[in-house]
């Protein structure tokens, strides 16, 4: 494998090339005409346009992708996240064409992209899953039968449902009837169908995912967990590794459930099995991602394996280089995704140029970012600019760290998630681990972020003492303190 | 202890002020006139002008950084390396202010600051010395006995020496008699004292040192090995850790000596015990250097520890949380020095102002520097303007990631030794682990960069490109691949 081809742009693009590059693979660059100028272009040894700026016009197509190989010469592609990464029509193209998809098989795409054909898969091997109904019912005595068996609280959901109608929470069995029998009607209403499934209600959820990879050799290993339980409008905003809350004996277990779960697929590539897990650490499956994802660097940095390496090897065939007790966990990581939303405005994303754009440096931070200064986030895409990931010997030092990463990170002209990611690192919830993903609706509110950054109003105010302080000092040998020492400490906090 | 000093400027002021930072410690920048606009200015909490640019009217000024404290209500005062780090009188200014010194006691800098009193010190724990006289001699006879006792080759230099002058290599006895002669004559004529010492030449040396950590409860550490053989002009600029060379045996061995170095003087804080080592891995100590290293990170990167914040500890009285069987080393770490020096005109210092400047990003990367695009490097300082340090999980993978690194960075407007690391990075001899402190007069010459690097014009043919790209691609669906494939093509790599 010379050459390979990223399917991808951004941040992810850029990530998987450094990768190629220290493997000595040359790399070639798709992107559409809005990112013309992007550094993904630009760091790779060649690079195609492949259309407009619309997705579904550039980097969702399979076939422009595929002649882009042919044309340079690539003879595998890594498709990153998102876009193509989970399209098993893709693979197969990318199969009949001749080319080596860097990802798991067709078959495995397709059966855990389908939540019924996953769950079947997953049964096989005893994988715990979350206590319900198997069928849609419609009869209250049965589904009281039931509720009663799966235990309570009991969450009801229409079987044709979506956006949250015909849901209803049932914390006793008291109650039942009455909310089985408000919960049909809406559905009917709503939907013209008033079946329900019955499942037990998981009032403090975290989200837990392990991280997995297997090789065409058959051998599958796990690389211990993430904690993605920060989430806002359901997506993930903070990660971390290892999680604060798994015992020694959970994270084995989890481990295990997740190789069988990838095992039940023949899964090559590197793949995550995500858990839902309730207050008495018991554990379910939700669903496989049978790609690289956003948050595999925490995973990186507490296992010092380079996943997109992995990746690559494991597509020329060769078998993993390590064995399940080779693997441990060494201190902590955490990862804050830096998007242009506005957390003031419910997390809108914000669109604009990076008129301000510094990045922080020193031990243990990591920035994979795709932008520079004077760049602009292209309205059509994904609005992350960035994830910052920092690394400590302790949760507490990869914590610090994160607090002191997000001042010296100076963006100006666009609202970020910095300043949110700031409110997460100082809360304490957050910071003695008792948390759920209820945690954003639970703690935060836009006036808390006042509180914790106001990273603009900040550099503001910066940048206009640093005008003063260039007009104030005198050249002199003496001891200047009246000037830098007052202004500097009239203020919290630099940059 | 919350305020301190830093005592210093550039990278390792900056570097000192992350740690602080991370640790909710206020921190105070000192700066000269020629460092205004410095980054470690901008990044403290407050900053003191303490004078001119030279450093003996400024950095060297032991009683304006104590003043600067009181003024400030900074407890304590980090040094940094080189300036007032290792002097003894500024350690007792301090401790006679009622200030902390981060770093050890003015007795332990003032032993180890003199070579006899610190091997006297050492030989309490027998520690190997490179094997020779103790004093001068000027008989020849009893010079050659004591030649055939030390055992050839052997180094015959003036007691009054310096710069070569009376400096002979013997490889064989037959030689002895005539060597010693010519020696003895030369340094009668150069210092008019002919007496010579004898000892032991070490052909092919390597240079190690080991990091320690010593506590004021009496608790003393070692953090393991980095190997700096190799150097130019007698200077160290390509560091690692671990070394290529050492066995698990020779490491405790060692490990164990620099412990026993450290404890001769009761030390305390973070100090670096040097050995030299030879082709059979006999080692000799050198001296102990009584202060942070410019190399500490790769340390920080295979134990993941923050010297900074261990310093800050100790000097707040905490004992160390660890002990020696809790440390291992994890993975592989390099640190290259860039250097503002032209590698062409032996390693002359460059300088003038950095037009671009950007730096490398992405896993496993660190860059420590104290410098931003547009800034000039001054000339009155170590003309260093970053340490670029990688980690893999394997030296061969930290030495790959060195060279992504090295091409990803951009530097414009000043020549520097990155060309040079990437020469040190892709030999043969670095990389099987076969070199010694010969390695810049064995292997370089400047006509072998042209070969590796030619960063400027590299950048320059970007540049070019890029403006090419600009105006060459139309707004159009169809793939481009005659526009950007085609110059990409045509060059082996891009930044």
């Amino acid at each position: 494998m010379k050459k390979i081809l990223i399917a991808n742009r951004g941040e992810i693009a850029l990530r998987i090339m450094r990768s190629a590059r220290e493997m000595g693979i040359k790399t070639v660059a798709v992107y559409s005409e809005a990112d013309r100028e992007a550094l993904h272009v630009r760091y790779a040894d060649e690079a195609i346009c492949i259309g407009p700026a619309a997705s579904n016009q550039s980097y969702l197509l399979g076939e422009k992708i595929v002649e882009a190989c042919k044309i340079t010469g690539a003879e595998a592609i890594h498709p990153g996240y998102g876009f193509l990464s989970e399209n098993a029509s893709f693979a197969r193209l990318v199969q009949a064409s001749g080319l080596t998809l860097i990802g798991p098989t067709p078959e495995a795409m397709e059966i855990m992209g389908n939540k019924l054909s996953a769950k079947a898969a997953a049964l096989k091997y005893q994988i715990p899953m979350v206590p319900g109904t198997e069928e849609a019912i419609t009869d209250v005595n049965e589904a009281k039968l039931r509720a009663i068996e799966v235990g309570f609280p009991i969450l009801i959901k229409a079987a044709a449902g979506g956006g949250g109608k015909g849901m209803r929470i049932v914390e006793q069995v008291a109650d039942f009837e009455e909310q089985m029998q408000l919960a049909v009607s809406e559905a009917t209403s709503a939907f013209g169908d008033g079946s329900v499934f019955i499942e037990r209600y998981v009032s403090s959820p975290r989200h837990i995912e392990i991280q997995v990879l297997g090789d065409t050799h058959g051998n599958i290993v796990h690389l211990f967990e993430r904690d993605c339980s920060v989430q806002r409008r359901h997506q993930k905003v903070v990660e971390e590794a290892p999680s604060s809350v798994l015992t020694a004996e959970i994270r084995e277990k989890m481990g295990k459930c997740a190789v069988d779960v990838a095992r039940s697929v023949n899964y090559v590539g590197a793949g995550t099995v995500e858990f839902i897990l309730d207050e008495k650490l018991d554990f379910f499956f939700l669903e496989m991602n049978t790609r690289l994802q956003v948050e595999h660097p925490v995973t990186e940095m507490i296992t010092g394996l380079d996943l997109v390496k992995e990746q690559i090897r494991i597509a020329r065939g060769e078998a993993l280089s390590y064995r399940q007790e080779d693997l441990q966990i060494n201190g902590h990581a955490m990862e804050l995704r830096v998007y242009a939303e506005d957390p003031e405005n419910n997390f809108l994303p914000d669109i604009g140029v990076l008129s301000t754009y510094k990045t922080p440096k020193g031990n243990g931070v990591r920035v994979d970012d795709g932008f520079e200064q004077g760049m602009e986030i292209p309205i059509y895409y994904d609005p992350m600019i960035a994830k910052l990931i920092t690394y400590g010997k302790t949760r507490e030092e990869a914590m610090d760290r994160m607090i002191r990463a997000i001042d010296e990170y100076e963006i100006t002209g666009i609202k970020t998630t910095l300043g949110f990611g700031k409110f997460v690192m100082q809360h304490e919830a957050f910071r003695s681990g008792d948390f759920n993903t209820h945690f954003v609706s639970k703690y935060f509110s836009p006036d808390r972020l006042k509180e914790t950054d106001g990273q603009e109003a900040m550099i503001a105010a910066v940048v206009a003492a640093m005008s003063y302080k260039k007009a104030a000092i005198p050249v002199q040998s003496q001891l200047q303190t009246e000037t830098l020492s007052n202004w500097k400490r009239n203020r919290t906090n630099y940059n």
